[in-house]
């Protein structure tokens, strides 16, 4: 059926600097319509065309190279065809530099009546109501969140969204498998989002215009021979780059065994982005694995919870809800050039947030912004030094 | 009991710099130890030591020269004391331009379970459960928004805390007469309201020195020789600036006519500030009868009901909530030079809004900050050149 194994991505590149001598890290350059970045990376959340609480400018100032959105939300008004309209996300939104859009499909085996990522990451939560059924030929059929209104997402109607909303990196159609499902409905999940990915690609190249590249998706649940089978079918296929998806395990260790598994097996030219992930430690180790960008809601979330990511303190962050900070009248992070980080106290972040002041959540997502990107500078300066082991004692002390 | 007819304020002055032939109007420099203003301005309103959902400075970016913050609302912790501790408010909240805060009385006799300012201004209201008594001598008692506490504050509470605080503008303790208080009580009202004044500047000179200047309140609701009275009071005495605060009727045309009551009475050399009002319209009508300051929370608060306001549109705003602006991709403001108002498209705003995303919030409130400075700055421009009316008609079509 599919046979386009000469699909050619001019406007983009992925060109790797650097090997690390002890580990699978590697130095990137990545090439887009939209500007080169630097990997590893961190790919920050712009869920519904908005990277919460910060203007654009806000989070490119903070260091930030590129953000994605994600499609699912998108499907709702204004919906795709008068993003297009409107000239694409680039500027409904104003962002001008490298973005990506994932499928909506993450997002439609996942959303439940509470967290996205529950289920998906084994905390033990049902299938969401919102999924109705899924059908190889047809798609996904699902409510809306916002009207309840059937919607259905198929591999070639995920292209025609994602080349609409005119993201540089698109993600072919894939159905992420929960925690609890059994080896065998993995399997035939697998193989269906493989047939997926192939009809994706199809429906891709029949608008291939040069402005997009298309990321395969890796599943296999926690199985390594699926995942090594699902490894091989992405490069064995014309994708620009390689996702890394699904459930990652129930714990750390198992998560980490996972994408173990893809090492060395992973297409070695291309860019490889590790689905939803983004705790620092999570990046440590991943990064060591050969993953290249990363996203995760995190930087923006914890903002919101009050907590301010932090180098070198126990678990990485610190929260400025906790009383301990109401009489603390340093500044959140006094080495940081970073405005936001340096300019204001704890003591008044901590006000704010008692205060219910949305001033401080806008405060608290530069600042975690900042964090992360400076993260992602250092881990780059780390892998060409070979220091990546005593970066991270840095970042987190035991 | 008060003698202190021989008060000075060095650090600050007062110059009128232009008189309008045919109105009141004039035009002014107000200087203080954080600055110098041009007058008539705005007093942008930062309640809890915030202007909500901006950095104090997008405030200055937009065009803003002063704030306030609200003594009542900085009661509950942090608090005045740890405030001082901090450096103050300017410090604390790092905002380096002049500021003024208000004594405190206006929220304990308006605060209800709704609105704030319905009760005053005659939108019918009762008296809300937070005051709980008013004892000429001991001061007015009333409980914390916040968790209940009963507290109490006087003439000479309101003044320390005002002090530690650190604004440099602030206000006598008085109280604000509901719009269906009757003349005997508003006259009684009124007379406590001087004796509290007077406390105020004996427990102001105590501890002058030279950082802060005070404002007397003239009282007297809806009736004009309660009104004159309280004009001839203020002028009496040494304070700085005169306010002119409590109930102004219950309609546009009344209000008009209170404060048309001042004009000639009050201390001509004074700098004279119109507490709580700053609809546009209201500004250019108590500008030609010598208000030289305004505040209200109209720019955040209409910004985060999705309300832009706007030069030249019926009503001054428009409504970014409504669906007309869906599908309109001109930016919100294309003349401004101010990037909030002129980077993004009404459409997107519009989405944001749909979408619950704090930007359009910030968007919003910088915009609405950004169109206020705006505002002043051309009325300042127009009562040079005698041209306040045709300003008025370009603002405001009929």
């Amino acid at each position: 059926m599919f046979s386009s194994n000469t699909l050619e991505y001019p406007n983009f590149a992925f060109d790797i600097t650097h090997s690390d001598l002890t580990s699978a890290a590697r130095l990137g350059l990545l090439k887009t319509p939209h500007g080169t970045i630097e990997t590893p990376n961190f790919i920050f959340v712009g869920t519904k065309a908005s990277v919460k609480n910060l203007h654009p400018y806000q989070v490119k100032d903070a260091g930030a190279d590129i953000i994605l959105a994600n499609t699912y939300h998108l499907l709702i008004p204004p919906g795709p065809e008068k993003i297009k309209k409107m000239g694409g996300l680039h500027k409904f939104m104003k962002w001008d530099g490298p973005m990506l859009t994932d499928s909506g499909g993450y997002q439609i085996f996942s959303m439940g009546l509470g967290s996205d990522a529950d289920e998906i990451k084994g905390r033990g939560k049902k299938r969401p109501p919102s999924l109705i059924r899924i059908d190889e030929e047809k798609g996904a059929f699902f409510r809306s969140y916002k009207n309840g209104e059937v919607l259905c997402l198929s591999p070639e109607t995920s292209m025609d969204v994602q080349r609409k909303l005119g993201a540089d990196l698109i993600v072919q159609m894939d159905e992420c498998t929960p925690y609890h499902a059994e080896r065998d409905y993995t399997a035939r999940s697998m193989v269906m989002s493989h047939k997926w990915g192939d009809r994706s690609l199809t429906a891709f190249e029949k608008t291939h215009d040069g402005t997009q590249g298309v990321y395969g998706v890796v599943q296999g649940g926690v199985y390594r021979d699926l995942r090594e089978e699902s490894c091989d079918y992405t490069a064995a296929r014309p994708f620009f780059g390689t996702a890394v998806g699904g459930c990652l395990g129930g714990t750390k260790v198992h998560f980490y065994e996972i994408v173990s598994w893809t090492v060395g097996r992973l297409h070695p030219a291309r860019p490889v982005h590790l689905l939803g992930i983004g705790k620092i430690e999570d990046i440590f180790e991943c990064v060591k694995m050969g993953m290249d960008t990363f996203d995760c809601v995190t930087p923006t979330r914890e903002a919101r919870h009050g907590r301010a990511l932090l180098k070198g303190v126990p678990k990485g962050y610190i929260n400025l809800m906790n009383a301990r900070f109401k009489d603390d009248d340093t500044p959140l992070d006094e080495a940081s050039p970073h405005m936001a980080s340096h300019l204001y106290s704890k003591a008044y972040i901590h006000h704010l947030l008692k205060a219910d002041e949305m001033l401080a959540h806008q405060i608290l997502s530069q600042h975690n912004v900042a964090v992360i990107s400076q993260l992602m500078r250092e881990i780059r300066a780390a892998i060409k030094l070979g220091t990546l082991d005593s970066l991270r004692k840095d970042w987190l002390p035991d």
